[in-house]
């Protein structure tokens, strides 16, 4: 046996957690977010901003299924799909639910089992990390320009063996080796409406020299926190990957002093974990373990022309109902793609939904109302959601019992309990001007909140959970995105 | 808004890892570990056992596929049921694995979507955490007898809502509220045989009494540790769910000193997270995602009368080779189960198994070589697995570049660096007289050993990832328990 030592060998041993990254993440988060203190004026953002709206024209104009361009309807399934087979398609699903209110439907759904990667790619300037932010557009955005992370590429752009790639910044995410990974690890997304989606989200960070490219911008943590309260902005990829960061610990207590009151005392202590929870992460397991083995639900592929309820009229393929969603086609006109026009389907959901995290002081500790959630397109049966998540226009008309768990106690907040709300979208690539109110609302923790499904967490053990698939929803993520934004700009 | 204060309120938070657990767990592993001294004397569990020996008895007969009273094979698909629709099927998969050395293949495969619970349960005796092992015969095992968990129970077991169970000890699992979970996660199993089989695999500890039911026996961690090495003892179903007791960190190396040199030392260190590793979990948990993003699984259903290259013979299933494996009847009679006997079908795998960790000590610490696997019935398209994982003859006539990587030096490790060896039986519910020889083999770390489907771990890393699902597969787990039991046993 040969015995070549390795360079490595004489390498000291990687010990403990990372405790580094969490602390000048914290150095980055207060960077920038007093408008008054250093690195906090962003009107040259504001600028780049406006001139790259200037420059990112797309024009959408929704056209019928029937004349998508590209795009053909299966004779017989009706599954629509691309001339390619490549992108995405949209089939039907029949989804069974033992012992839940509405126990069997049936519903388009849209199949893209590529793995995609969202990537924010990170640098230090002076000491202080920047998040490189994108301006992107995407045919669903209802106001235009969003920020979104670095890279949003495809699985076939990221995984090209051969050859540069024409994604920006891409090669840095192909081959992390020369760098420092912050966060790498596959999320789910709509459960609804996509059937096992995940894109792959990564934090990267070089020493090396980067070019700004235009179209790019480099903002601190701290700015791209007080960016989060303005509506429609950060694009979903963006949000989903900021929560992902390692952003927890004590360092973020020690960075932030003196705490503005007992909320922010309470949410900064809530990012700690040495601060504990209501329940171990054992217990917190054991839950999850125990409604995943009980929850039942049985998915089959449809056609999506044999859907009961289910109609394809004038070009748009919409519920009896009226509610739901439309799976629409739209045709896209564009100056700044790589390609200047091309039309698909869309999903565009019916009225405005609402995300929110009930919220609760618990021995001065955070926890937010996490939501054990089943949706027909999730990997492993349910994954953590927020306390709500649903578009009330759907439930208005019914009795109180019909209605979403804790959805009354959202929407009858007082101002002063509504720590944060912000209309946000959700992904335009493919959903059309899909919008929810993104809230977290302050309760006094009852015994009505303790349900089977519904536990009390803190941040931080939905960030340990965070660094593994599967477990905190796409909706849940952007809620600790915005709790973890709310840490420097709270001020009761 | 009600604001009824719940009793909980006032309870401390559940502040950090548990550390009392471990360190019973060490007290217990200690207890009985040493032949000569206290609860060392292993006796009367000799006399239990021939005891239960006795009364077991069970009479298997391989029978006919064509003649397996209460089982169908359906006219049309070949595939094979039970008549109730319980229990399992014996259905095809079409594998597609682009870039593998074999990029197709078919092959018969088991369905059983039910996820059944594993239970240990422990109970301190005089402050000596016990566990409750179970005498269980099963048609599959070579030698008769084995020693289970507690509780191997199906779901309709042990989610029946209304009365007692007829397993015993099963209510404890059932409602855990009153006990202390140690331990429950859904683990899989085989990945080449069962297609997207999990079990739970529950440790719940116990307060209260408990009665000692005939076929039953409490034993310390340390006896079990020593039964490890005994040959077919220990049944696969005790040794996964040893592998998820949280049996890590300082209090180990506490309770055991001094260590028995250097292997036991860096053993030791290997179960302590303090002791860090050659990759951060940050760095592992990056290479698990690159992995799966980039391995490519294809399956499909297939009728089992369709599939190529295999067929079914005087109502036996082989492959044309000869090779993997055969589905074949047995009629089971024995005088211990609820009902006097019954037929099933089986997997009987051709040949002996070789399932083998090579470790090395890397700075003092002991890290095994660990494989990311692609096996067909994963959930989620790779697990953490053994370094070698195969079956030796079915590659005894290729050339070496077509052999499994680092099967030669596993096959030609001189004696003394043959930590572990002793042959294990697979689980004898589905599989007939399946064993494998399981190996633990020290090796000096060198640079054949880089490659990018494998890292070097130690073993607190793997228990790590044993608290979440679909990391670490049921070969792996087993050697997990096997290090683990070397930590007292080891004289070198």
């Amino acid at each position: 046996m040969a015995h070549h030592t390795t360079a490595e060998q004489t390498a000291p041993l990687s010990v403990g957690p990372d405790v580094d990254t969490p602390r000048r993440l914290a150095v980055s988060a207060v960077a920038g977010s007093d408008p008054a203190g250093p690195l906090g004026d962003l009107d040259g953002f504001r600028q780049w901003f406006e001139q790259c709206h200037g420059r990112a024209t797309m024009a959408v104009r929704q056209v019928s299924l029937d004349d998508l361009a590209g795009w053909r309807t299966d004779q017989d399934t009706g599954d629509i799909t691309h001339d390619s087979g490549r992108f995405f398609t949209v089939g039907g699903l029949e989804v069974h639910r033992s012992g839940a209110p509405v126990s069997t439907w049936s519903q388009p759904i849209i199949n893209q089992p590529e793995v995609g990667v969202l990537g924010i790619l990170v640098k230090e300037f002076d000491g202080v990390a920047h998040l490189l932010m994108q301006g992107k557009v995407e045919p669903g955005n209802a106001l235009g320009l969003q920020l979104s992370p670095t890279v949003q590429a495809t699985r076939s752009n990221y995984t090209r063996v051969h050859g540069g790639s024409a994604v920006p910044y891409l090669d840095i995410f192909r081959d992390t080796a020369r760098h420092r990974v912050l966060a790498d690890v596959r999320q789910s997304e709509q459960g609804a409406w996509f059937r096992q989606k995940r894109n792959r989200n990564m934090v990267v960070e070089v020493t090396e020299e980067v070019r700004e490219l235009p179209g790019f911008y480099w903002l601190t943590l701290g700015q791209v926190h007080r960016l989060l309260a303005v509506e429609d902005l950060i694009n979903m990829d963006a949000r989903t990957v900021l929560a992902c960061l390692p952003f927890a610990g004590p360092a973020l207590r020690e960075a932030i002093v003196p705490p503005h009151g007992e909320f922010h005392a309470a949410l900064l202590a809530s990012c700690d974990a040495d601060s504990g929870g209501l329940h171990s992460m054992a217990e917190v397991l054991s839950w999850v373990t125990d409604i995943r083995t009980h929850t039942e639900v049985a998915t089959r592929e449809l056609p999506l022309a044999a859907l009961p309820d289910w109609h394809r009229v004038d070009g748009t393929i919409s519920h009896v109902s009226g509610q739901f969603f439309d799976v629409i086609g739209v045709e896209v006109r564009t100056r700044t793609r790589e390609v200047p026009g091309w039309s698909q389907p869309m999903i565009a959901a019916k009225g405005t939904g609402l995300v929110a995290f009930l919220v609760a002081r618990v021995h001065g500790v955070l926890h937010a109302l996490v939501h054990a959630r089943a949706e027909p397109g999730y990997l492993d049966v349910v994954e953590l959601a927020p306390t709500v998540q649903c578009t009330p226009d759907n439930y208005r008309h019914l009795p109180a019992a019909a209605r979403p768990t804790f959805v009354d106690e959202v929407l009858s907040a007082r101002p002063e309990q509504i720590r944060y709300r912000t209309l946000l979208s959700e992904e335009g690539g493919r959903f059309y001007r899909s919008r929810n109110t993104y809230a977290v609302v302050e309760v006094e923790r009852d015994s009505r909140h303790e349900r089977q499904d519904f536990r009390w967490m803190p941040v931080h053990q939905l960030a340990d959970l965070l660094r593994h698939s599967h477990y905190v929803n796409v909706q849940a993520r952007t809620l600790v995105a915005c709790l973890h934004s709310l840490t420097i700009r709270t001020t009761r």
